[in-house]
């Protein structure tokens, strides 16, 4: 892997290459389409750990405002691609996700702190992805709606921190989460060749 | 099965028995936690088709709008129960939800078609008991709250009978609701022993 500077982002280890930004850029249809199944997998995310535990109620109020707003933001990538005249239609997903999905360890308590630190590390890199998408996309409309998606993203990425540190101890946390922070770098070391939020 | 009155209720084929409205206003706590597992439940549903149907513009922009309310919803039921002093637990569900599930045919353009009435059944019964719990449980709060619940469900019922009737031929979509309609009705015939909105 090449040496690459500490990423500014809190939480990820490796910053994203100038290659996916040049990608993203050249297939900006493709990757709004990809975000759009991405926000609804967010909101599927924070639902199936509502259904997981639905006696937590701290996790409860968290993950419903969280899905309300991913729902809030799918709506309106929706709303973009029907402007840019792109019709919806599946779309075959970065390794990325299932990529960390096998990482969370299959016991509890390891796999609800896994589940937490996954999410946060994904709307991590989404916050550091969008910001780039903003400061090159060159469509001032579209550079507003990912700069305000944005600060959600952030909040996303700590209120799954925040919900984790509440449940275990701090060094407990702070150990697994490094190390899923390295795998997650990992998995985006190498661009993936079909343009999207996480290739 | 005793002679019931036809529903007043669009869709419902029979009214609730007097006997659930008792069992209900004599377990208020219970049915409110099962109400906010059915809440979180009715998002699921939604989501669900969601991911299912991918490339369904219209369908997809119903069903956000749905399952954001439904997780609203959740949230209110959720304070409330904070504010009784009831903890969130898992509930064992009445038989009702898994019985209509079970009528929902496995092949496409079946799938699909049940998948809508069975929900739109389910939001027309919710409507009904909510109407009842609003006038007899005797707290005004609390049937002020109902009675806001009831035109959102109302709603979603009519949303997902105009789903149904966008993608199928209207006769198809009457023959079918009908005999859900009728099994539906059958799933309540017996009171189930545990207070829930469906039992």
């Amino acid at each position: 892997m090449p040496a690459v500077a500490q990423s500014k982002i809190r939480f990820l280890q490796s910053p994203t290459q100038a290659a996916w930004v040049e990608q993203a850029i050249n297939n900006l249809d493709e990757v709004l389409l990809d975000h759009s199944h991405c926000e609804r997998k967010a909101a599927g995310v924070a639902l199936n750990m509502m259904f997981r535990y639905p006696a937590d109620a701290p996790l409860l109020k968290a993950l419903t405002a969280i899905a309300q707003e991913e729902l809030e933001h799918f709506e309106q990538v929706n709303q973009i691609l029907e402007n840019r005249g792109v019709k919806l239609r599946p779309l075959q997903p970065a390794p990325y996700g299932a990529g960390l999905k096998s990482l969370i360890r299959r016991q509890e308590p390891e796999r609800k702190l896994d589940a937490m630190l996954v999410a946060a590390l994904i709307e991590a890199r989404s916050h550091e992805r969008l910001g780039l998408l903003a400061e090159h996309c060159g469509d001032p409309d579209l550079s507003k709606f990912y700069r305000a998606l944005m600060a959600s993203e952030a909040r996303h990425y700590g209120a799954y921190w925040l919900l984790a540190v509440q449940d275990y101890p701090r060094e407990v946390v702070d150990q697994r989460l490094a190390e899923l922070a390295v795998a997650e770098s990992e998995l985006l070391a190498t661009l993936h060749f079909a343009p999207r939020v996480h290739s």
